[in-house]
């Protein structure tokens, strides 16, 4: 146990009862539209044998000893996040983009250290709960999601001031079986494919906020539950499959009057630790983004590497200067995720927190660099990857040795290769699932705007004021 | 005539012999794929009578007298070429984005200065064939697209050095009714709904590449012609139906050996004016760029404001700074289309050129931007665009009322119109239409690259280099 | 009359009464400090009959019909703005840097504007002293500077709201002489220089604001004034004089109970049009921006090419990639000045103003831009400018072999030209000048956070908002 | 021994045999314009008592077991790496910028890692010299200079290939005693205040360059060396003394046939080594960089915000924002470094070298960001550090009084505080001395273009380009 198969996964995923909505239907986990995203958990669960991951994928649980997906641990140590960072690295490269499966744990490490925190100031008793509920999560290898983000209807507007109260999630009884919350979580990624729901705050609370600070798991089929889902996929092949075939998808979860039982219920009213628990989620999660969006630059700037080869521009001292440009980008973000590690804090739970100012640093040059690196990819490629003719004329016999003749650049390079090379980047950035990818790596985790807040009232800006007036001799 | 109707355009293009390949069928420009294309033409058609645009979308022709389509016009005066930036401006906003009549133009007019200068060196009788053919352009006022990009095999090295000869379009026999060309031009915007397709070189000619500067106009659909095409378009809409309909197509054109007549041939041989006409089309061109792209800002910028608005950030800090910094990109590029208006030079045939340095700082400035504009939109935006679920669920009865109400924002807008602006944004960001259009931004009319190259190459580098010499007091 | 000589400015500026406070006294306007400022304005005078300027330097008074500067001009048409801008670009490129001379007419037109619509709205007689006193003005050629940042105490608090009054330049007496105003004027460039000091507001006045509401002219040396005077000016040299010998000065111009003759009050007590002043001389005064910045790009990029060819890497791709960004730099904020000149409107008094966005987005641009331009040449210079050795030791007996053997770069360049180049460079971007003239360049005419105010606040948004509801189908 | 006295050291430098020149005049260390720089290194020497900076700024020699200073010590461990960081930003910050002494240890550092692999490879005996050589060094408490950057003539030349051979220091003579050498190093810091001179090459060198390709250390006097130097400091106070009142000076160090015995001759002619001594050392400074430069971020934040509260515009997002950014570029810069230290790898001498990758992506980013938070600071500072009047008008008795009321801005902040908060923002920007840091910010350890090209050079881009090549389903 703590490792189990795809197939495994497979199965109990797709037992789950259909609440999903696409299209007008009410479709099932098995639906095709679903499917591309589907593998790209799939490979999480196949890629546990992976030799280039060995050491990386699995770690020890804490609580129950047992060998366990690195995606499902709580860490213990700078090293745990450090051999995460470096596993969402090497397995976002191996899929081609996002693995998704990051969103629960983060939600879970967060938790941990709230809860925790929450129990030792009020008495109360959430983490027992929560360590029952991470040890079956462990035990079972289940996906999670994180619901955080809420609709949130005017933004100038705390959750309380808002003319419908349920544009945040929020607790509307109580009673002795447990928690009804009605609500909407948006954005909120790979919820179709997870077995549970981790909810958690998406802001600051504040006093009267008591009914929005909340935090619990509830399997994805629970009764009260629609996930409205929007997947992005790249566009199919019908000649030329690729490895680069996974999706992903959002939902717009509905939360109409669902019952958490009190086993499930991680957070309860607290607007302090809701606060907490919000900014720490963030944390976790931006510190995984050090880990993914190094692997998004690598893809880039080996596209970017690879189509200035072929268009036999590779000597070009502005591509070169580029694909230098774009290496920086990645390397800073991943420098400061090791420095989060490494500079981590260890909370009263024992849960190992990034260190948050170097995590908020790398996540915002990784948000404020995204746009510019695909530009930077888009600059070298040239125009064809926006006018590349449909897949069909490279294999009609009135047209096949027209289009590969058209197509040759470099000469050694086979024309289905140089082909091959323009169709993936035109996915990459010519498509709606590009797109989605893109807003995607801008707002993930929280927008610039977020980890720039987050970034100066974190920081020790009076020390550095302090030391100002020390060296122009004002005393203070 | 000069002035024809839409419907007159329509069934003219109709007539046109099927050389159209998508998907791996030979198709008819009434082909349904063909249509969101075509409408955007036929808008330019439709247009003459917006009253928005009196005095602006008309202009006199200097050789027939009559009235023609601005985007028909030689320009004759400082005054022409503002109009023809105003009129790319309005006519772009209205259409929601480019509107891929100007590209004909453009080499019409480079055509004229080059083929009379090329008269006037070498007695050669373009000059007077290009005006018939104008004429005729102009009388039935009809549609050209301007096929200038080869597909260029290995960018490092000259037409004449290209393993495979045809990698760049060229002359393989001169008879007497004409010469017969091969090749492939890439890119080849709006080719499909074109009445002509008018040929210009692509780059620099240097002596050896006497075969491949060559210019010249054939019908559509002349035998030989294979148009390989890839259409581009706003995801359709089943309820929520919007003006934002117009796509457009590129196409990969290929010269299967065809024969142009010799009056249709503008330049054949003249290596010099071969690369003055690449350069001097780019110039043209570069020009319409300085009127489409700041509409394209006018667009970006009202969706960041309304979004902004909706979402109840409209009077942050930020979101206000990033308004105004739109405003400049916008009107920088239009300020240099100004400049380079005002500060024309008339060639020997009489048409106005825009001045070389302004209107390359103005393209320039468009493409080095247009991906940090998307940015500022989806930044702004939010996650919102990339989850949005799709149209149906919100029709839907069992499911209308939530998704009504959680989409909710800024109180006094409706949920219609707020999904309105959030699927429109999603169409610009997230969709492939987006991405075919950013591409196209950072490369129509010729890469930032080329245009930094044009730009210091035209420059008069030595006067400030002996300034410096002067206020250094360096003798020489 | 109209147009006087050098010395006769010289011996008139002479004849002011010191009221020059530098290091501790009060000096004359032959203290030697301010030679190298006062040396600028006289080469205003001089280059009257420079053969480059003809046509540019001078222009027609539309008061007396005299040929008068054109610096001293009020500006009749868009070819009057044109020229202005064009001679300033001029000025600027022989004197090394800023002319200085700009501020006191760009004050004046924006006085004409102003008075004449004050007049005409409440029956004053601002608008006939005005022109009376510009009548005197241009006659005896004389130089102005305007006086309008204000010291401003906290910049969250509107004037009336200071905790002491005096921190915006304000009326405290009227009387049937005139009225005493008291106050100081901070960043007074050019004010030791001046025959006249004309004030003008510095910002927005509401209805609490009508003592702070006041524009008028005097005497530089009139009883009460005090010019706290800081001097910038290039090192001096032993050895290798240049003409780039010029400074300036800005001036603390305290208002110590002055007083101010009715005949000189431009403005008492509307604040509507007290805000309109301001914002109107900033217009003027960013639409100089547009010409002198264009002479610093130039210096600079002379400079970097000049550098670049003398390191022997003028051949190296990303330097010339740096030389084009420079150039659109400069001409993308000429552009901007070129259209604010072409689409300019007319006021009531016949004064041509700006149009408002092309003139604030090109001040804006240029704002922004200079201090990565000063980057790209240290970056091209490399460190020498820094570490460059004292004149001295390249003229010693016993060190000038070694010196001129060990500063040679390029053959062909004299070891003495190759020192000038790199002391210019040095004098440029590592003195006390320099960095003078970064801020004054960033600040001047209003920093760039104010015209980003400018742009946003003037600028048609709701047609832009209005433009993509259509687009998204949203009636309003 | 290990830790000497800042008297010794004064005293020990005194002794030196005067070889400066300065204004044309030979002097000795005691020359009062050489005083503020040499105060920085006797600051060096006090803070070991610090408690601030206990546990840092000593270490344990691997050699001699002594306790000595931090820069003076060879790095064992990873540990050492992020010591060394850390006591370089505590020593910068209390210093108010470059400590100046890491450039001698830098280059020990790499001649420790090149000197043993020439022993292993060519079986020579430079490592044993060596540490011969740092054992004295250790032992003494000496402060080295590191004169790596030739005045290198035409760029576009190697060394070899200059007209003039010299223009690369060069082996002009080998005897039984030493070699004699003749050229002369540019920039080289803190050469006036060191004991030993430690020079290296400073580039790529083939295998035509033998004679270039050398490294040794020599006392700052011996005979044929010829110091010509330029000091800069802050200037001098008359009033308002300061603790920011350290300098710096640069050295062009002259080798006018010097002989250097064998016994300090580290290297002599293997040019691949000399290659990588000339990276190594640039690897350990640029390292070094990761520490100084967040300093200089923490001093202009500290500056920005301080001067935010002073001008009342603590509040205002736009400030608030630019203070993110900063907090941003001062802790990507730092992170890179925590990560190149963390990531070290050993060398056969035991010497830990910082990872390349981060190091150089460290360094490039502070060198591409200084010009630009500089500027923040400008912008945020406002005009007044450009104008602000000399010290004495706030001091003589008949200003005194207008001039503390008009430098006042935020209530409850002494008017001197503001004075010298504003001056000594000044100082920073408009001054000779912020000129030259800013030129040494950018080009110190190496220009951002030489990062770039180590950077992509050191860099597996071969693997993301299989990487693209495995998604694209590209075989080989």
């Amino acid at each position: 146990m703590g490792i189990t198969s795809a197939e495994e996964y497979i199965e109990r995923i797709g037992r789950l009862k259909p609440n999903i909505y696409m299209g007008g239907e009410v479709v099932g986990r098995d639906h095709p539209a679903l499917k591309p995203g589907l593998d790209l958990i799939v490979d999480t669960y196949e890629r546990v044998g992976d030799k280039d991951l060995k050491g990386l994928i699995t770690a020890t649980s804490h609580l129950t000893g047992e060998e366990i997906h690195r995606l499902n641990h709580i860490h213990q140590s700078s090293d745990d996040l450090l051999k995460k960072q470096e596993c969402t690295r090497l397995l976002c490269q191996k899929a081609g983009g996002c693995v998704q499966r990051c969103m629960g744990i983060d939600a879970l490490n967060a938790l941990t250290v709230v809860s925790k925190d929450t129990d030792d100031n009020y008495g109360t008793e959430y983490y027992p709960r929560l360590l029952e509920f991470i040890k079956y999560f462990q035990k079972n290898d289940l996906v999670g999601c994180c619901a955080q983000s809420d609709v949130k209807g005017d933004r100038s507007k705390r959750p309380f001031e808002q003319s419908d109260p349920d544009l945040y999630l929020r607790v509307i009884e109580r009673n002795n079986k447990g928690i009804i919350v009605r609500g909407c979580k948006a954005h909120n990624s790979n919820a179709p494919y997870s077995d549970e729901i981790i909810v958690v705050p998406t802001r600051l609370m504040t006093e009267e906020d008591v009914d929005w600070s909340v935090a619990f798991s509830i399997p994805a089929d629970t009764k009260g539950i629609k996930q409205v889902v929007r997947v992005a996929a790249p566009r199919e092949r019908k000649y030329l499959e690729t490895p680069q075939r996974f999706g992903l998808a959002d939902s717009y979860t509905i939360f109409d009057d669902v019952l958490v039982p009190w086993e499930r219920v991680f957070l309860c009213g607290e607007t302090f630790f809701a606060s907490f628990a919000a900014m720490l989620f963030a944390t976790f999660h931006r510190h995984s983004y050090t880990g993914c969006k190094p692997a998004i630059t690598d893809i880039i700037l080996g596209a970017t590497a690879l189509v200035a080869e072929y268009n036999g521009v590779a000597e070009a001292s502005h591509v070169k200067d580029k694909l230098s440009e774009l290496i920086a980008t990645g390397e800073l973000v991943y420098s400061a995720g090791i420095a989060a590690s490494v500079k981590s804090t260890v909370a009263a739970s024992g849960t190992h927190i990034p260190n948050i100012i170097y995590t908020n640093v790398g996540r915002y040059h990784a948000g404020v660099s995204l746009y510019h690196e695909i530009e930077t990819l888009a600059d070298v490629a040239g125009g064809l990857p926006a006018t590349l003719p449909m897949e069909d004329e490279f294999f009609v016999p009135e047209l096949k040795e027209l289009m590969d003749k058209y197509i040759m650049r470099k000469d050694g390079v086979s024309a289905e290769d140089q082909h091959r090379l323009f169709r993936g980047i035109s996915d990459m950035i010519c498509s709606s699932y590009g797109g989605v990818a893109l807003v995607g790596g801008l707002h993930g985790g929280g927008s610039p705007i977020m980890e720039k807040i987050a970034i100066r009232n974190q920081y020790d800006i009076d020390y550095r004021k302090n030391l100002v007036k020390y060296l122009c001799g004002i005393k203070k």
